[in-house]
């Protein structure tokens, strides 16, 4: 074991798992770390493939919820900005000097409808889902009442069978309807498809798009027929950004987890049937944990439980090792199976998250580390906005 | 739907889900809400229990993480302390005035054992727990650097398979360790059967909790045999703590759940066959969540998903309400199939969730509520302190 980290008293551990400058190797755990190399070649490959078939890129910035990763991906992936889920989201990004920010989702809360059409005067263009025309109304209420802008995406239901709207005609109904609403811009088209991105292999996720771009150019067809241009046609996640931005039809994605990689989406393959994690895409994002306990011989006892991460889409596993294997997870421990007793109390591992989102929620800090040492230390921006 | 709560430009929804005095019905969503007529009547209800059985109730904070809640269960319950399971927890219960604390967990890291060792200066007994002899040996020398003493449990296995030692021999050798060295004080065992406290069936859990007091009883005569007494022998959690309190072995307890109850623990059966949820303890914790989108005649989408909550242990439940369902949990999105169209967007619903340790870790507030109105908000003071 490495010697105790110097620092003043009670302050890192408690508030904070790691300083600039610290080696790797004293990283107090359970923490999130990023593997900076990885995390940008990442991000570049995006932005260029994106730029390669002329596509904007709003990144899914509910995925990290960090501004400084936003703006990693503007500044090395063109970015043209973020998409996230919550008025509380956006509050953050737009504080943090995003400028163009979506909501992809429903504001139907009166208070957060408040929140949301104060946000262009922050300096971002604003955009917010509607899939219900009597959100219409409401909207162009508050913008009116803070003198904004509220620019407004139609959602569709293209298969996930949650929020959004079925049908061209529904699609037509909710634009004119922007259109004639004061404070209001109709702008687009919401329609991510959201079920069909982990499905693992890639003919049955091409399927599900073709069924989706279909509903998709319908409605962008009914739309011109009526006068109304959508400018902008959004979706498209890290299982299905190729069918997108060969659609014809959408002019914009909105990937997020390729930028970390998670243990679920790794899992899901590519055309030629690899994993995308074996080859497009590079695991970046890690939970790092320590053995606290080997009471048993064939049983290591670590300390990264479900406080530390969420096992909603499955457990995590252990980087770079296949002698070893992140078996049972309880509130604060996990259990490693050991069975040729290679692990002893105080070794560290990289275990990569069944599912990056929910997991960077429950953190405070991202550790970019490059070469050994620490060079990053990033607030998780907008841990907890969930309002 | 309510009109919009007025407040400061930004403040709350963006920081902090409600304030003292507002009505409940204007609480932004998704929160954490304690109902606080419930959540003192089972405080009190514990307390008296463990009252006239003549046991200690050391409280397990790592379940709610608040300090508040902590005081509430030290005034109303007799509580002597907590215990929680990380260094960090400690100190944040130890700065909030809590004066008797256990690690009912192994401390292993150097840095971590060097913040350990400073904890009594905060005016904190401090008791942590031992599963390795060479554990002994670094909790020493820290306590010595720091001038203070550390007590010391040592951790029995008693069947939930994961820290601990197995075997009153085990737990002499160590005892004898922490006794001659400088620093330290053998405090006593610390033997939690976490294992059990989910199964069904009350004979199940005591046919598990009859194995763990016998292993428990061994040892602590084994100890005595060698001049070595274990002044508190702790342990027993909601679903056990008859078991411990009828032993005649064990002395303190250290239940968290029962305070706040969830869907998880709800389920377990009591001695007359009844679910603990409907009359031993009340349901005192919900996440309160709000359809923001009915695009689908027979489904609501609420605002409360995986980033609102931990679903490790099955979905929540809708309190109060047998017409609808929450049926599936994405990022940010719950699915409530509502059959008969009863919801309608802007409607509120309680989620009683399936695990309440990691859904409080998600949160940063507690709204208690009394009568309709907003009496405390109250930090999830040690919410992500998983050092």
């Amino acid at each position: 074991m490495n010697a105790p980290v110097k620092f003043d008293d009670l302050e890192v551990g408690y508030d904070v798992p790691a300083a600039v400058g610290m080696d790797e190797a004293d990283i107090q755990t359970p923490c999130l770390v990023l593997d900076l190399d990885a995390l940008e070649r990442n991000i570049k490959k995006m932005g260029d493939y994106a730029k390669a078939h002329g596509m904007r890129h709003r990144v899914h910035g509910k995925m990290h919820k960090s501004v400084d990763v936003a703006k990693l991906q503007e500044k090395l992936g063109g970015a043209v900005g973020v998409c996230c889920q919550k008025v509380s989201e956006a509050e953050v990004f737009a504080r943090g000097g995003i400028k163009d920010v979506l909501v992809s989702n429903q504001v139907r809360d009166p208070a957060k409808i408040d929140r949301l059409a104060r946000l262009p005067k922050l300096g971002a263009r604003t955009i917010v889902c509607v899939d219900d025309i009597d959100n219409v109304a409401e909207l162009s209420e508050a913008a009116q009442k803070h003198g904004t802008t509220l620019e407004v995406f139609i959602e569709m239901d293209v298969g996930a069978g949650r929020c959004g709207v079925i049908g061209a005609d529904k699609v037509v109904e909710i634009a004119k309807a922007i259109d004639a609403a004061p404070g209001l811009k109709f702008s687009g088209i919401q329609a991510y498809q959201g079920a069909m991105q982990h499905i693992d292999s890639y003919e049955g996720r091409k399927e599900k798009l073709d069924i989706a771009i279909a509903m998709v150019q319908e409605a962008v067809e009914a739309l011109k027929a009526e006068g109304l241009e959508a400018e902008l046609v959004s979706g498209g996640g890290t299982g299905s950004y190729y069918f997108e931005s060969n659609s014809g039809v959408y002019n914009e994605l909105q990937c997020g987890s390729y930028a970390f990689m998670d243990a679920d989406y790794g899992r899901i393959l590519d055309q030629d049937g690899n994993r995308i994690d074996q080859g497009e895409w590079e695991n970046a994002f890690f939970l790092l944990t320590q053995v606290m306990s080997h009471a048993k011989a064939d049983k290591a006892i670590c300390d990264a439980g479900l406080k530390a991460q969420s096992v909603d889409s499955g457990l995590p596993f252990v980087y770079g090792r296949d002698d070893v294997e992140y078996i049972k997870c309880s509130d604060e421990h996990g259990v490693i199976s050991d069975p040729q007793g290679n692990l002893k109390v105080g070794d560290k591992l990289k275990l990569v998250p069944g599912h990056c989102d929910p997991t960077a929620n429950v953190h405070d800090w991202y550790i970019g580390v490059r070469n050994g040492k620490v060079e990053a230390v990033w607030p998780v921006s907008a841990r907890g906005k969930a309002y």
